[in-house]
């Protein structure tokens, strides 16, 4: 073995039946897990998880880590002066090196809070994917897809010519492995003709597809009036649906929508404390989960959750639940797995990670559980969703790789990144 | 100056203008709040606050430490199994002893926390507050008194007996000052008489009242049917509301409960985690502040919020807020002050911690800003209610006795105070 995890009190697997095991030895070989038992196998190092809770790492599947940035940007406000602040911003910093800059940052922290993948869509993916690559995060980019100009001043056929070139681009990044997508906004930024093209593109080329879906009322009323149709609609009558596709938000899909998802194959990216806070509505995790769609957590960007902590986002998505449900109807283990495996099932990435097994890239994290806020443990997974935090995270490991050791990254240096992120938000003064 | 807390990044005062002074150190003299200012005056120790903020120690309005040892005791479950999770637990271990080492537990993760001040309803009053002045706590603790002999086994006559001599035992045990209280548990669960024997008493005394009113739609059904009247409408026809009172929950008061309470000076401590896990509702929060009722945050007890967090408490207020009205209606700042000084009003220790101000006393945090999820900052309300969290909390003053030093307990062993939990929650498992 290349490392042996010792002796963690507890490993929360996510395997097929959430086995959550005790007193265990997890070993790693070539990024992968190797061995899991209580025997201690040679290994070229050590790491004693005594008193640790060992968990797959957690996977965001929809954010835009390079909004890390604008934390606490636009408060107060409803969605369209949420927006126009946002814009605004954006509009005045968000440049290539700024785009790079702010994913560096997110990726940072998301490593830091036990996130190892993120589905991240956001302007000029090869810069943001190089930021998130440097710090060592599972990071799923791809070239992003709007109907006008957007910030990154390109034009339709730039748009379609870095889709042909994107394979290549993270071939040259390199970094952890991650599957390709091609990531138009959504159904109201794309009209039917440019989604139609994106999608032959995308079924071409052999990737997935990642665009916001029914995040608001609004939008689907939007939609309705332009098209007579719902955005799940638009999906498939453009053919998007026909690669595997993930639907950030999908708050107001229905019963219908659902059905049309899930014979598919689509799946959602559920980010219950960005919509609780934007007021966007109530996901339905179990209706989505009984029709057979893989659900995904996610924190949406940092200028509307403020941070991309997941085990705040587990928390909010149990409340979204007991909300539109009844608190009986919290099952805490779907909570877990929607934070792990079933959100490597809704990215393309479940053969790779999302659970502690054999054979599994070695994602991992490491809970402290010597902690007042987590004494006494009478049910973990209530734990994980209702107690622990981003503060018991001590370390991370992407395909077996530390990316962060005893609270600290082992790729790049927080004072000087921070210095970098204040420096730059100077920019911003003229619009405070 | 006793102690001199020198370059905080930014200090939050929850004074009467919401003042955030960046830049500034703060003095320490016989406990209290001397300097405030830009210049060093001489000082017996100092702590360097650079690259930190400094607030005013939370204040937890309603909450019940003893059940930290039942932390994920009840999952997902209606009120109905919650509650017989609970009271079978609480029969198989709550005897004294055990009152005081859950307390002690709660104690020292609400300091841990950043919570300085907690409105703390539990059996056996005298022994939690000895668990929790061990450990630093300004810790509210009060008789509770049942119809029925409660676990405690005491008859009515014995608990009027004990609120007799409360004020004596407080005064044995010591530790930061708190102000008097009884604590009927509910006007479900104390008759008129006996809850107008309880408002006769304190008002004889000259102390203040903390219960349990609407936290429910089944408590205020219960009510009507038995009395033809709401709780607020029995505590004021029992003379409950003749004495200063603080409301735990408070989620389903009508128009006319907030004017009645209103006009009687009673208060709210209002916890949105609690409620949102057990589904009891969303609570007014604008309206009970536009009522002019103060309204403080808590977080209920561990067996219902699962921690002790006043940060992931504040998220949610917002939250509820969004739901109820919109994103627009969140007012940060009154969120931060719920936590603060609101808080403090409606406990009834306003004058003496709550806000950073000369003459206060020292009841202070210290936030490390030096983490990649609390940069940059835009807006410090935000970055309090929406990023920061527990594991921020480096160092906790209380009186300007300093309780946690680099998230340490000054007072207590953190590795013996688990394993005396654990090895008295071994008691539960022929109940699992
Ligand atoms: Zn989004
Ligand atoms: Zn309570």
């Amino acid at each position: 073995m290349d490392l042996l995890i010792t002796n963690a009190r507890y490993a929360v697997t996510s395997n097929g039946s959430d086995e959550i095991l005790e007193n265990i030895s997890i070993g790693i070989k070539d990024g992968k897990i190797a061995y899991m038992g209580t025997d201690k196998p040679a290994a070229a190092k050590t790491y004693d998880a005594s008193g640790k809770l060992i968990a797959p790492g957690f996977i965001n599947s929809h954010t835009h880590l390079g909004m890390s940035l604008l934390r606490g940007w636009a408060e107060g406000v409803n969605l369209q002066g949420f927006l126009e602040r946002v814009w605004a911003a954006e509009g005045a910093i968000m440049d290539e090196a700024t785009c790079e800059l702010g994913t560096e940052l997110g990726a940072l922290e998301a490593l830091l809070s036990g996130t190892t993948t993120t589905m991240d869509m956001y302007l000029n993916p090869a810069a943001t994917h190089r930021g998130a690559v440097r710090v060592g995060l599972r990071h799923i980019a791809g070239p992003i897809f709007f109907d006008f100009p957007g910030l990154d001043g390109l034009q339709w056929e730039q748009r379609i010519e870095r889709a042909h070139q994107w394979k290549a681009v993270l071939a040259e990044i390199g970094g952890p492995y991650i599957p390709t997508y091609l990531m138009p906004h959504s159904t109201y930024t794309d009209s039917p003709e440019n989604l139609t093209q994106v999608a032959a593109i995308a079924k071409e080329l052999g990737v997935r597809i990642h665009l916001h879906v029914s995040e608001t009322q609004a939008e689907n009323d939007d939609v309705a009036t332009r098209y007579g149709k719902t955005p799940t609609e638009v999906c498939r009558d453009t053919g998007i649906l026909d690669v595997p596709t993930i639907f950030g938000h999908g708050v107001h899909l229905s019963d219908s929508d659902m059905a049309i998802a899930a014979s598919k194959g689509a799946s959602v990216g559920h980010c219950p404390g960005s919509n609780l806070k934007l007021g966007s509505g109530l996901a339905r995790f179990n209706d989505l989960r009984k029709s057979g769609i893989k659900v995904g957590l996610g924190t949406d960007s940092c200028s509307s959750s403020n941070d991309l902590d997941m085990f705040s986002v587990m928390r909010m998505a149990a409340h979204v639940v007991a909300l539109r449900q009844s608190p009986a109807d919290v099952d805490l283990t779907s909570i877990v797995r929607a934070a792990t495996i079933e959100a490597a099932h809704a990215v393309g990435l479940a053969d790779r990670v999302g659970s502690i097994e054999i054979g599994k890239e070695a994602d991992l994290i490491a809970i402290d559980l010597h902690a007042a806020h987590l004494t006494p443990v009478h049910d973990v997974n209530a734990l994980l969703v209702f107690a622990a935090g981003r503060g018991d995270v001590t370390d991370v490991w992407v395909a077996g790789d530390q990316v962060v050791a005893n609270r600290t990254s082992t790729k790049i240096d927080l004072t000087d990144l921070i210095k970098r992120v204040n420096h730059r938000v100077k920019a911003l003064d003229p619009l405070r």
